[in-house]
């Protein structure tokens, strides 16, 4: 039966670089693909229950709103991310078979796209014009349809997207930085954590208690006291009045390490607001460097000290 | 001669809020303006020349891509910040006249519009499609042209696109959050500062020195142990390599203000990049409480106090 | 039975003003009192199992070496503090009976009493001789005992000594400092520690980690972060060579107060050496202020919050 | 004429380990000695003019109160340090000529020097009955004198008093910690300060700005955020009521040094007092290591480019 097979939410339709990182999390065989118009659309469908879970760009995205992926987990019902995955990011100068690269004076591309790809151009297509586009596989879906009123012969596609739509590829791997990646998340419902493999990311988001100097660093230091390192850190405006930001943060580690609880529960005392978002592991699997004293066999150890001083027992 | 007047670039068509934005620093008749298909293409008008200034959103937008402003003033050559403004984000739903809200079932809007009227939508117009545009103009330009083939009736646009387009409006202010404001700002080539208002800001890139746990702690201390207040900081990719960031950073003050540069001095020493973006007033005027002890008055007292110990007066 | 009251060593003889302490612990008919040569002997008898507790100064002393007493309790078998004792401390100027004060030309005091009185001597007793004693009982015993040959007529004692040793007041409460206060402990070998009263001290020892810049800021940090104040700071060079520095540390709460164990597990992990010096109530009796998010009860909601997320809660 | 030498004031008589710090400093031929009853008297001599000189005990003293010394400096006119010497601290039992060790059933020692050689007076004299005395020289003018009726027959003593008084000594380098060693140092009025060597120590006495949490620890940073290490840091009771602290501080490196400068400054600007005692070269001649952007030349290039900055050379 085909419904039983899991359900996966993701900016569509089919040949985007989000469908690319689906691609890398479970195969269409395994899974039912549930293509959606933007990325609130695929988090709210695991919200609604139309989905077990949603892949997302979560950073440096070239497709779908960053932003608008960290505001929709930061409020809302509870989401949690379960695992991440890189995508390189280069496209392909796709056009319909027979066409030379000689004829193309236009090319489609969403302003990402054509902003990941300006110096490739400028060299290789000097003065071609831009015709801006909605998203990555419009332009294919375009090309790829009867239409003859096109305004454009040549487009910038996911790699992924020229087949698919059936056309040729005029000049691969097109991108300005060759090492560009987007890193993209699986998000479900809170329940079973994934396990620790001691490589992992937390992520958070964190309201500071007050907008006076200091706050932030105070923020910080329920992380540095206990040894946790931060990969990623951005302000966001919450929204109700301009100058009150929160904080959405990945952190090194996992739910479970001593560290982490402890960092987690001393930002729970002092900030209004410390929303968990996942903990999870890392796509690079870069094992992070624990400092001396912040392991969890030091934590224990000190816990039994603890313990034997309030008895008493004082050496 | 009109080529005397001051260009400014902005994200384009007429109708957009960057141009409303860009109505509140200079009004058409002492002005040129010249609209840019992207935030990018504005701000590399004002490094090639073709404009003097260049306004475009800094946060929380719902129109071009701040992420790609923030990077662009990151990196090549030099453009600092002259000036902010804020515009409330509301839209108004917009169709051609003669149109009844009744006969509405698909509205276009570009994906960020859709997801802050949302709520809206939901209650007054349930049920109805969502045919995704490029940019917020777009379906005011088609609503406002002969095209009979269009696949909607309405579309969510920046109230100052209807009158433009010749179009009607069939609901004003709609928002569902009604307070929600996009931060602009209109940059320029490096020269002349503008002067202390009392009320300033100070945007600054800064790399962190290394890696480790308590380097972005140590980076924030320049800042706190002068009384500077940060009102925003992101992480950003750096973008050679995953997992290796600058911060982009608002900071309360001016550069002539002592305690700004005894920080950025500070940050200068310590880290492999400080990129200053600019000194300017803040859109919202609030003059910021200067802790004890970090006013000019103080550091031009304990300057004088320093020299006369180094003088051997020790008192 | 003699034998069966506890005994309390100090330093001596009768008179001084650590017996004054002592007498605000437990009178004579309750104890028995154990005079000794020095502090580090007093302390000592404590460790041998001579007596059952210790009386001695722990700042701004008079009398004793305050010194020897931090290094000792530094080092050897763990003895913890018990209670503090505040005693003030001014002189009696005395002298054999029939002796006037205009027959005055050398006044014996120890140099530490002579230092707290130097003021009113110059004023009072102008051009008088300093004869330099051992203790500040020494002349008291000597202007009682039938010697003639004394080398001087008054002698500046612990008012408790004056009629203890048969001599008469020339004049009363002679100090420079008519607040000054010594701080005495009330030390004993560890076990049962005194109840919290909501009013604590907590001693302890530590050795910093490293000799870089910054270890001490991280040290204090691991308090800071806690929110735990410290009443008082000393490091103390550690002895092996110069140049290695222990801390001596009075932290304001008690050994059973979630941010004080959190913050010595802190230390304990990252330290090389903690050592516990007791939890004891504050003769001053002033209650701290407790930070937001640092009582016992924020920390027992955190936990809570901790282990719901730790079994896949999240809100 | 022997007045034109300089007069160096110190804790006397003849034979103390201050005089022997003080033959480091100037021989008695090029000086003129000036020994004090105890070290107020020695500083003050300083104060009043009728020394140039003072050289006192600063820290881990088996001499003279450190106590006393460190108040003494912290308040009244100004003082600083200008250089600091080092002694080994060990000590000769000496007795008068004809003396077996067999013959000695009492020994007289200051209670500092008992305590410095306990464990050896257990091995070698056990039982033996410690004469408490006022001074470590006290004794060896008693056994060098005709008195017939002295309750002892040997003393611990500073080597250099052994001849001095026409001793002979029964065990020499008596000291239970071999490596034992006390700093003294050498007080003057203010003028030109020590030039900078490179390894250089500045003594401070800073009253903290108020008595709440965090308070020392942004005293601290002032120094952290400069790259300005401590070697020594005692909170010492104000005086005026219990519970308020001074700081005494020894950092690292020279008033000259940049970051000491700058250190300095900061805290001048949040501190209610900041006393400078003294810029002097460190007896052990250990250069500290210079953090990266902490040297001079840092703080040059970083002020050049603020002051570009400010002149709108942005690059």
């Amino acid at each position: 039966v085909p419904g039983s097979r899991p359900r996966y939410a993701f900016l569509g339709p089919a040949g985007t670089f989000t469908e690319a990182a689906l691609r890398q999390v479970v195969s269409p065989d395994e899974a039912e693909y549930l293509p959606q118009i933007d990325v609130i659309s695929a988090l709210e469908a695991v919200r609604s229950g139309t989905a077990e879970r949603a892949v997302v760009a979560i950073e440096n995205s070239v497709e779908g709103s960053v932003t608008a992926v960290l505001d929709t987990l930061a409020s809302g019902s509870p989401l949690v991310v379960l695992r991440e995955v890189l995508v390189a990011v280069f496209f392909d100068l796709a056009a319909r078979p027979g066409t030379a690269i000689e004829d193309v004076t236009a090319v489609a591309a969403h302003p990402h796209a054509w902003a990941q790809c300006r110096g490739w151009l400028a060299k290789n297509l000097p003065g071609v014009r831009h015709v801006s586009v909605t998203s990555n596989t419009t332009p294919a879906q375009a090309l790829g349809s009867d239409d003859r009123e096109i305004a454009y012969q040549a487009a910038l596609v996911p790699p992924a997207a020229v087949a698919l739509y059936g056309l040729v590829t005029l000049a691969a791997t097109v991108a300005d930085n060759p090492s560009a990646v987007t890193r993209f998340v699986v998000v479900g419902p809170p329940g079973e954590l994934p396990a620790p493999t001691g490589a992992d990311k937390t992520s958070l988001v964190v309201h500071l208690p007050t907008n006076r100097a200091g706050a932030l660093l105070e923020m910080l230091e329920q992380f540095a006291t206990r040894g946790v390192n931060l990969s990623r850190i951005e302000s966001r405006p919450i929204g109700d009045e301009l100058g009150r930001y929160s904080f959405s943060i990945d952190a090194e580690g996992h739910l479970s390490d001593a560290r982490m609880g402890e960092a987690l529960m001393g930002l729970r005392r002092v900030c209004p607001v410390v929303r968990f978002l996942g903990s999870y592991p890392r796509a690079d699997g870069v094992v992070p460097q624990v400092r001396p004293g912040t392991a969890d066999a030091s934590f224990a150890d000190a816990e039994r000290w603890l313990a034997a001083l309030r008895a008493g027992h004082v050496k």
